[in-house]
């Protein structure tokens, strides 16, 4: 594979992106939402969630593990927990719909929590969770996904990545967005099948206890049946939960945003105690490179340039003039 | 220090415990609470959180910084949160107190996220979330404490430890209790000033994140007066958050804690990969200390003894025959 990587701008992007799964029988809404978030995830660097999965979902529409054309339903059972019912919608469909009414309930009864059962790839989970502060909440998540992370004692791949995301308002900072989508372990899925990652029983643990919370009260349990012969249990599927808390709840928001300022400037203007002078808060560093790739395009290897040329080409969809 | 330990059976540290609370002015509820919940962390092997504790809370006692008679007040703001106003009580009281709201209020809304505005010294905080658990409810908290831990760039200790913790019930198997109160370090408070153990970005991120949550909702910030100049800005004191999960909201509890026992069990049956045969849960090393140290006793160091029985007859507090 060629390592020559080509500058491409973020709007052209988003509309060859679109205009992909718009040919692959997505809505126009849901084609639009993908892209976004697969763009999101490129312009802050974390190019293993961004456009290069257009092949991985398209691969999952064609094998029906993903439905490009979902029915989602959203079962409210009482004041303060929803469970969305994604009918295998791809992952920014079905987690933007979840972060959705989270955020309306907790407008009512100040915090939410909304299940996902059996999405599809959801990409890098503080899209929602930002989402959320965007509309000055806190915003959380967790995702619960295939087996891709060794377990202390246990050989090959027994427990998923499973990130898990929060994000805060700030006044005249950056929102804070802790995302350990990619902090976790680097895109597992990247590395050859015999480099296991493992993190220790701290690091398991948590993952494991993740997936109890998302998938047993999604009903949709991963870990088990992928370690089981049950026909379909390793089928490609994710489960998540998605939380929004309304601060004024709590404090008046703009004495949170203050409280959220005044910390990261009290640590800023600490000794600086090396040479790393570059200090950095959750989520700034994905803020200086949507900086710089806003202006100078999202760098893209040009081999996955032929390939999405090649998937728009064999699906009808239009490539933008300037793509090249 | 003597290195030698003695063993002491659990109910006599607990009624020695209680002794000494109540003569230092503690309600025998409340006296009770924290006996139980430090004996609870020694008999589960995290003795940094146990009755060595004792001489601690009686220094913040009398320092003003900790109130053994404190007004806790409960401020219901709408339906599924509430702020739990400490008055600088003892963690375990303040947390428990949080905790049985919580579970209160998630019988009626699902769901309840109790915010608790300065304690201190909350302890093992599985003690709390395992509550939950134990009443069949999905149980989780935070802790925002007083800064230990160094922060990639800066010199000194930024920010604290800030534990997690999560109790998920099961059916046949013992609870699944995460609690990094001891996983992210190993009490640096015990450790000499010098050593800062830092986590890199990916803990140090996830505790100030925990930070601004906990303190930020309860109106309370640690980190941002730590590091000013304000009176009083480094007076111990710490937050929380504690939520429960009514699970019945989303799933049959008998199902969710067979889909526990599955997940356990399918790990449990995977080929062993190294030496390492005595896989673990999180939840499962602390239940295999409690069992033993049920029978054999709490073992404690002699110079803990003498200390504690100097500070039981300072106080006039009864020291139970069969202490030593």
């Amino acid at each position: 594979m060629s390592t020559t990587r080509v500058r491409v701008q973020e709007q052209t992007l988003r509309v060859l992106a679109g205009n992909i799964f718009v040919a692959a029988g997505c809505s126009l809404e849901h084609a639009d939402l993908i892209a976004d978030a697969l763009v999101w995830a490129n312009l802050r660097g974390f190019d293993a969630h961004g456009v290069s999965r257009i092949l991985r979902y398209l691969e999952l529409f064609d094998s029906g593990e993903s439905n490009p054309a979902p029915d989602i339903t959203v079962d409210q059972t009482r004041s303060a927990v929803a469970i969305v019912d994604a009918d295998s919608a791809p992952g920014p469909v079905a987690l933007s719909t979840a972060m959705d009414h989270a955020m309306s309930l907790a407008r009512t009864v100040d915090i939410a929590w909304v299940s996902v059962r059996g999405t599809v790839h959801t990409g890098a989970l503080g899209y929602y969770t930002a989402r959320a502060a965007d509309y000055g909440m806190a915003g959380m998540g967790i995702v619960a996904g295939m087996p891709t992370l060794g377990y202390p004692g246990r050989g090959g791949a027994v427990v998923g990545t499973n990130p898990l995301s929060v994000a805060l308002p700030a006044g005249k900072h950056q929102t804070v967005l802790l995302d350990t989508t990619t902090d976790f372990s680097a895109a597992p899925e990247l590395l050859p099948p015999s480099v296991i990652p493992s993190h220790g029983i701290g690091g398991a643990g948590t993952s494991l206890v993740l997936e109890l919370l998302a998938s047993g009260l999604a009903s949709n349990p991963i870990v088990s049946r992928f370690h089981s012969d049950k026909p379909g249990g390793r089928r490609h599927r994710q489960n998540a939960v998605l939380m929004a808390v309304d601060i004024s709840a709590f404090v008046a928001p703009e004495e949170f945003m203050a409280t959220v300022d005044d910390t990261l400037e009290a640590i800023n203007r600490l000794p600086v105690a090396d040479s790393t002078t570059d200090i950095s808060y959750p989520g700034e560093p994905g803020v200086r490179t949507l900086q710089e790739r806003r202006v100078d395009g999202i760098p893209l290897h040009v081999q996955l340039l032929d390939d999405l040329e090649t998937a728009a080409d064999k699906l009808g969809a239009d490539v933008p003039s300037d793509f090249r």
